[in-house]
């Protein structure tokens, strides 16, 4: 039966594609309230087109844009099947600036077997490789190996403010789901079929430094007060040593270290940090000593300054001695890390560590957003390997990824479910740039690894 | 005669203080293009007045506002007497925020014999006490003890970019003064009659560090290249040891000692490091150990960060590694230091300590303004400390002062002149602030002691 699916969806490519174009050319861009109108559209084509192979469909109104909810109806799934559940996002990055783009970021365009639209690999082109996958299922068989439910968000792109209340409001029904799978990251390179089962988890605040009352005058006051720059300096040049490690007390604790395995497997890949300096720009590269360049990036906690201000930044000289200096200081976190904790530490430190002259604030801490790791033996992540396999021809290799997505983490939280991060787009897909780009090769292996992972997930779940 | 001269400027104070106002209500606001013809109607008000007391005055043009330029007829001035120069300026800073005036700013009142108006002792007041002294020799003597010439521009506010080419241009003329007297700083307090005998001088630059070709994801690459921000704080962190002490390598190779003499001087001003903390709203103050804040304010060269900039700054977390971070730095310097050599010290110092993974640049570097030091045994200084005493009734302290006025260093540097500040005002005047004052007894006491500063230089110059 499945060899009939993947074989009845290679012959109706062009009949996705079409479908692809048409929900790219609705720019729903979901920072921008003058859109407000076509993220709602880009909602409705998604339900109407869910409907179409006869799956419910609504469009839930949240506080921001809607969420679309699509689930199978009795019938449609066997008995006793297990039930899977997809994430997705179906709005998109701003396109600005506008005059870089070779085609219109809205006027979805293939040139040379590639597939050019705003939107095309983030994220509603491998939702689509869903929709697509679906379809052929439905075609060939009447129905679905799983019970399939889609929960495609239209504010992914503004950090997911009103998401977990929709899921929250329905959470009993969400928590019989087995597994999450989410088609929103990369494949290492070309060669490289890949699965991602780690993301780095992401915990922030703001330190600021008090001196005097005012800026002073630097001729009047040089010299008696504290600088609250200098003061910011030496405290920031505390938070790590020469070796790159971060200097946090207990920083590094609670992390889980990596195993051998992941550092074999990652040792594999195809990388080099010669190219890798080579692309940034860079004479050498640097980070914490002990691991390698994509160890220290997929499975290292690090802590970063974003930025710093202090004093006059204006252009030529002025001679103040600046009063207050601020910087913002975030935190990648690895499975292990709790965010709160290392937060409460690192402020605890940095109150520690604070030179005599100055005071300190914190303006701001955020709610972390703790890292994910799905188990690689687990029978989702088996499944999806062997989905792979099938549409890229070769087992993938798996990865972390050094960014965050919250998602994993909610749904481990407030459901304890794993996810399993199922991407196709390439590395140099052009995500939040002009000339975003879907090669159609990746977009139509997508379709066939959906099509095969429902199958393997309904054998691998039950 | 003397003693006539200081009884008729004491019984025609009113008329003095008329003079004052009228000028004072030109809004010679040299940093604010709108008020262009303003400036020069002041200039014109001053040139005028000196004529009206038989001076030669003309208003010089220069590429910005013009300088007024005035000197003694032949005639006026005994034969052989020593020619001294005075410097000062008739602009003013900008009056913003207007709100905050409780009279208009150019609108000069006087209150409880406080005389409120933009410019009031910054510096129109302080340069018509010699304006006024020169009206009562003239009116009791017919002329006046020395040959006497006034230079007074009206950039002053603006960092004097045209005032040093008239000077040149003129250099055969001014080169015969004997001493520069400057009417431009505070004395130390309401009973603490001061002389100023030195300045600091300045010098700086700017440090750009750049990372990567472009701003990076903390996610996708942190932990993987340098970020300019810890790069920077590391390098500023170097630049002080936790004694206070400027750390870079012959920074106070040059430093001419302060003298047993001086620093028991100053330890005789009343001052409390308990209140002026508490007037700066710190717990504590800071800076190189060894010396009280007086010296360290007075006579020890500094090197401050102004300001500092690195990635975002704007509200909440942004997930960015940036790329470039810069710094601008100034020192200041005491006798015996030379700019150039302290800056290429400093530059040298940073590009040994720059770290791994980061290039680094200078965006620019000033023009260094020299500190100044006036012997305190020259007689000149005599003249002025016997000047004060006759006017405000004991002998003044002398001191210097941790600002730069790069005025004295010029005339030292071009024409190998003294200079001697003598200012009239007092630490809590307003000067670039709302509310700016010269109270009456500081601006008759002024005048009384320029009136006698000239007759004493005429003696002690000869």
């Amino acid at each position: 039966m499945m060899d009939s699916v993947l074989c009845w969806a290679d012959k109706n490519r062009d009949q996705f594609l079409a479908g692809l174009k048409k929900w790219l050319s609705i720019p729903s861009i979901s920072a921008q309230p003058d859109h407000r109108g076509d993220v709602a559209a880009a909602a409705e084509w998604l339900r109407d087109e869910a409907r179409s192979i006869g799956m419910n469909a609504e469009v839930v109104p949240t506080a921001g844009h809607p969420v679309v909810l699509i689930t199978t109806p009795e019938g449609l799934a066997p008995k006793g099947a297990p039930h899977i559940l997809i994430y997705g996002h179906y709005d998109v990055q701003p396109p600005e600036p506008l005059e870089l783009w070779e085609s219109p970021p809205f006027v979805p365009t293939v040139r040379d077997g590639i597939l050019y639209a705003r939107g095309a690999v983030d994220d509603k082109g491998q939702v689509h490789c869903h929709l697509s996958a679906l379809t052929a299922w439905k075609q060939i068989n009447g129905g679905f190996p799983c019970r399939i439910s889609m929960i495609i968000e239209g504010e992914e792109e503004v950090g997911s403010p009103n998401f977990m209340s929709v899921v929250n409001a329905r959470k009993d029904f969400f928590k019989t789901a087995k597994t999450l799978i989410i088609s929103d990251t990369s494949i290492y390179s070309r060669d490289v079929p890949t699965l991602t089962y780690g993301l780095r988890g992401l915990v922030g605040t703001e330190m600021v430094l008090h001196g005097a009352n005012t800026d002073l005058h630097s001729g009047a006051y040089g010299g008696t007060v504290a600088n609250s720059g200098h003061a910011l300096c030496e405290m920031v040049a505390r938070l790590h040593d020469p070796q790159g490690r971060v200097t946090v007390p207990g920083f590094y604790d609670d992390v889980i270290p990596l195993t051998e395995k992941e550092r074999q497997m990652w040792k594999q890949l195809p990388y080099s940090d010669e190219q890798f300096a080579k692309d940034l720009g860079v004479t050498e590269l640097f980070g914490e000593v002990g691991y390698t360049t994509l160890e220290r990036k997929y499975g290292r906690p690090t802590l970063e300054i974003n930025g710093i201000t202090c004093g006059y930044q204006g252009p030529g000289n002025k001679t103040v001695l600046p009063n207050r200096a601020s910087c913002k200081i975030t935190c990648r976190l690895v499975p292990g890390q709790d965010a709160e904790k290392i937060m409460d530490r690192l402020q605890e430190y940095l109150r520690r560590i604070k030179p005599a002259g100055v005071t300190m604030e914190f303006t701001y801490r955020t709610k972390g957003s703790p890292s994910c790791l799905t188990p690689l033996e687990s029978p989702a992540m088996e499944a999806a390997g062997e989905a792979m396999k099938l549409a890229f021809g070769k087992m993938p290799v798996f990865k972390r990824e050094g960014g965050s997505i919250p998602v994993p983490a909610w749904f481990k939280e407030s459901l304890n479910i794993d996810s399993v991060l199922i991407g196709f787009g390439l590395p140099d897909d052009r995500i939040h740039a002009p000339n975003e780009k879907f090669e159609l090769c990746q977009y139509y292996a997508g379709i066939k690894a959906c099509a095969a992972l429902y199958a393997l997930l309904a054998e691998k779940l039950k």
